[in-house]
C-alpha cells in the first residue's frame, strides 16, 4: 500500500492525470469516501476502478465534494500514478469497471502543478426544479419537485442580491468548516422551459449547502411566500437561522470548473446533457 | 371480486375515467401484468394504487402496451369504477400509493364510449439516442447509448421512406401478434441537440418492436454502415430477417396519443419533460 498518496502529500509518482467524471448521485452517499465502507460513495467507486487500470491503489482529489444525492455532469479530479497507460485506457478501461451511474468523460495528462481543487478558479452548479402539481415519474432522483407554481421573474430579481462578493453566513450549513464565509458569486442565471426551472450559479467557491440554501430561498420567493427583498435580508442577517429551508439534493448538479487555460483541459458542452433540446 | 371487469366485457360500473401516466420503465418488466406476480409491471402497480383509492379492484386498459425497459411521458389509460371520488383523489391519492418512478399526471371523467386503446387515432413515440465516445453516467436507464458518431441528416433522409402507409413486416418482431403488418406512419422528425438525437415518430398504431427496429435501421444508416436506401430495401423486403438489430428499450418513450376532440382530454407539453431547455 506504499503507492497510496495521502491528500496534501507531495507525490512521488511521475504522472498526473486530470479526469472529468459524470455521475448520478441519487443512490450514493456523496462524493467523499467514508472511514467505513458500509455506504456507497462516488470517490470509492472511482478509486477502485482507476486502481484496476493502474494496477496500484489510487487516491483522487476532486474540484468540489458533493453531498449525498447530488449529481455531477462534469466533476474534475486528478490523481498520480506510476502506470504508463494511454488516455483510452484511463477512460474506456476505467468505465468498464465503474457502475452504470458513474462515467469518466475524458482524461488528460497534466503537470504536477495542476490540482483539481486548489487550481480551480471557479465552480458552477445547476439546480433543476420541476414545478408541477404532480410528482415526476421520470428523473425523480434527478430533479427537485415542487407542486407550487414559481414566478421565475421574482426569483431572477432576488438572485441579483447575491451576485458579487458577500458574507454568505446565512446561506451556509451550520456545520460548514470553511474558514471564511465570504464567497464571490460571479453570476446566477435562471432558465425556464415548460415545467423546469434551472438555477445556474457560478462562484469562485461554494460553502457547504450554499447552492441548496440559495435554491431554498429563491423557491420560497418564487412561490410568493416571501418578497424579493427577503434574499437580501437573509444575506444581511449573517445568521443561518434567518435563511430558508435547505432545498433537496436531487436537483443539484456540479456542472463546470474553471482552470487556467495553460492547463489545456478539454471543454465539453455544459451539462447535464439532457437539458438543451429545442422543440 | 365481482368488481373486476374482464377486458372487453361491458362494464356495469357507472363511471369511466381516463388518466395520463408517466413512468420510468427502466426497472420494470413492461406495462402488461403477468400471470405470476414475480416480476414488477407498471400495470399492476397502477391497478393496485387505483384500487386503494377506489376501495375495490380495478382493471385498467392502456393506449399502447410498452415493453420491458420502455418509459412513458404520457401513457393514456381508462378504468371503470363505482367509486365517487373527485379528480384530486384519483390523481393525488393514487400518486401517494405509487412507486417513485410512476405518476398519474391527470385524471378526467369520460363517457362509456371512450376506450384508451380502441378510441386512439394515433400514437407517438420518442426514441432518445445518446451519441458519445463514452457511456452516460446520468440517465443511463433513460437513453440508448452509442459510441458511434451518427449523421442525423442521413437518418432524416432514410426516415422519409417509412412515412405513409406501408407493410412493416420487416420492422416488426417475429412474434408480433397483430393481424395486419400494415401501418400508417404520419411523420418521423429527427432532432439533435449536443450529444442527443431524438427520433420522433407518429403512426396510427405500432407493431411489436416497430419503433426499436426503425431506430436500429436508422442508427446503422447514421453510422454510415448502410446506405440511406437500405431503409427502403428493408421495407420492400417484407422480411424481418432483412432488418437491422432491434435497438435497446431504454431510449424509448411513449409520449402522446390522439383521440377525438369530443372526448375533451387535457393536453400537456410533449415529453419527456426534461427535453426542451434552450441554453
Amino acid at each position: 500500500m506504499t503507492d497510496v498518496i495521502p491528500e496534501g502529500a507531495v507525490s512521488t509518482a511521475p504522472y498526473r492525470y486530470a479526469l472529468a467524471v459524470e455521475y448520478a448521485g441519487g443512490l450514493y452517499h456523496g462524493w467523499q469516501k467514508q472511514e467505513h465502507d458500509s455506504v456507497r460513495c462516488i470517490q470509492s467507486e472511482v478509486e477502485k476502478a482507476l486502481a484496476k487500470v493502474a494496477n496500484h491503489p489510487v487516491n483522487v482529489i476532486c474540484a468540489g465534494r458533493t453531498d449525498a444525492g447530488v449529481s455531477a455532469s462534469c466533476q474534475i479530479i486528478h490523481f498520480d500514478t506510476h502506470a504508463v497507460r494511454d488516455q483510452r485506457a484511463w477512460i474506456m478501461g476505467t468505465n468498464t469497471y465503474l457502475p452504470d451511474d458513474i462515467a469518466i468523460l475524458w482524461a488528460t495528462p497534466v503537470t504536477q502543478d495542476f490540482h483539481a481543487r486548489f487550481s480551480a478558479k471557479a465552480r458552477r452548479y445547476r439546480y433543476i426544479i420541476y414545478s408541477s402539481p404532480v410528482k415526476p415519474g421520470l428523473l425523480h432522483k434527478g430533479v427537485t419537485w415542487t407542486w407550487k407554481t414559481l414566478d421565475v421573474e421574482l426569483m431572477r430579481q432576488a438572485s441579483k442580491f447575491l451576485i458579487g462578493e458577500h458574507d454568505f453566513t446565512s446561506y451556509r450549513a451550520v456545520g460548514c468548516q470553511a474558514k471564511s464565509p465570504v464567497r464571490t458569486v460571479q453570476d446566477i442565471v435562471l432558465h425556464q422551459v415548460n415545467n423546469l426551472i434551472v438555477i445556474d450559479i457560478k462562484a469562485n467557491a461554494f460553502l457547504h449547502h450554499m447552492v441548496r440554501n440559495i435554491a431554498g430561498v429563491l423557491m420560497k420567493i418564487g412561490a410568493q411566500e416571501a418578497p424579493v427583498s427577503w434574499a437580501k435580508e437573509v444575506l444581511d442577517a449573517k445568521d443561518r437561522r434567518q435563511g430558508g429551508v435547505t432545498a433537496p439534493p436531487f436537483g443539484l448538479y456540479f456542472v463546470d470548473v474553471d482552470y487556467d487555460e495553460a492547463h489545456e483541459l478539454p471543454r465539453m458542452p455544459l451539462g447535464p446533457y439532457f437539458l438543451g433540446l429545442q422543440d
